[in-house]
């Protein structure tokens, strides 16, 4: 199993009222964490795209856990499984990067279509990356 | 069962490049519709605020459907239900507001806690407007 | 001099730690401003991006005048400029919008272009509207 | 006259559909760049508002010169400045990190506050970093 971590820090920008993250914020760095291993798996997002590949969102889910406050640093842990034969999973875990304490964590499944939205059947070279990224 | 519903039109700051609305996006516009179902059971959410009950996310969770684009017109229709004694659940879909389309679906679960973020009992008017919502 | 003027609730996704809107907010409302004051000239923008002429930004500015909380209503008052032959203007004032007290302030000038971002001569109905706009 | 960068790269939610990133982004940058400017004074801003110091923008000003697109990276270079005895000034540019171009600049002008938004005077050690910083 692959797992890919990347750390973050929380921006102002991304506090609300209560001095913690705004909720809808988790789900803005699952995606660094989806974007970061997907380049580390050799095949950056942007790349899929421009071959036409693209992963909209089927379902996301969040769980949160704790409150994270501006300028803290985060580790956001990502790994990747296929999910039947035409879907992607990504599992995410943000805990404090130093503390370890969980922040949030979930998942998000995605569909493989092209770039107007129509299903596509995943190209053989992302379903080998999925592959290997499953064996570890 | 109360069902609140409001309308927003979709935001170019809310577009991604394929066009459609950005995934987290969903959740604010779920935050938009509690906020409006809050409003419309005599119970705004800034006044439980000032009140010191805050609502936190425990859980979120979003179904994508379809695409919506820049400036099209969304009818968000929320519902309140407890969940076991101390828990609130708000369950959210998303339409296109003309042609009726899914285009988003799913709920968040709230704990209540003070302004620390420390549990609290849900005081009696709160658990009596849900009541009264959920009988409808 | 035509001036359109529309109405918001703050989103508790728009507010920061210190309960005020975050300052970059002010430009997606800036934004809504453009948007429904282009929709009520008879030219809506997605229609405009359709027949393929972009307004991407080229200079923007705001003057923070004073706080907005959560769930406070609006105003957003914009007014259409050219500025020169080739450039649009647009100049924004939003206000509580019971109160009447200033919130923020500025302008955003446009280049107009087609959708790869090149210049692109501004079309004979958009100038016409443009120059309407502007008698009022 | 200090000046500190740091590299970010643009994420997916920060995208529009004409591919470059929306256009209030840039403010949210411009905060990335004054956060690490502070801390790299050795007086990080969450320190600053422990303190019961707030920098609440009164102006903002942007200047667009080029797009940047999904995962491009960027270097954020930010300068600070007094601008009179009261007020801190923030001279943005934001680059491609690799090629140099320019892509967005400008500055933001922040008055010196308590938590609750009134006027302030900045404290000796405020203004004697932005003394430092000034002379380099």
């Amino acid at each position: 199993m692959v797992e890919h971590t990347t750390d973050i820090r929380v921006r102002y920008s991304e506090i609300d009222r209560l001095g913690t993250f705004y909720n809808s914020r988790a789900l803005e760095w699952f995606e660094v964490g989806r974007t970061e291993l997907l380049r580390s798996l050799g095949m950056p997002y942007p790349q899929m795209e421009a071959q036409g590949v693209c992963l909209p969102l089927i379902t996301a889910h969040v769980d949160y856990h704790r409150r994270a406050g501006y300028d803290e640093r985060l580790r956001i842990a990502t790994r990747l499984a296929a999910e039947g034969r035409a879907r992607l999973r990504f599992d995410v875990a943000i805990t404090h990067a130093d503390a370890g304490h969980p922040v949030a964590s979930g998942y998000t499944v995605h569909a493989v279509t092209a770039q107007d939205g129509r299903p596509a059947r995943p190209p053989a070279w992302l379903m080998e990356v999925v592959r290997r990224a499953m064996e570890g």
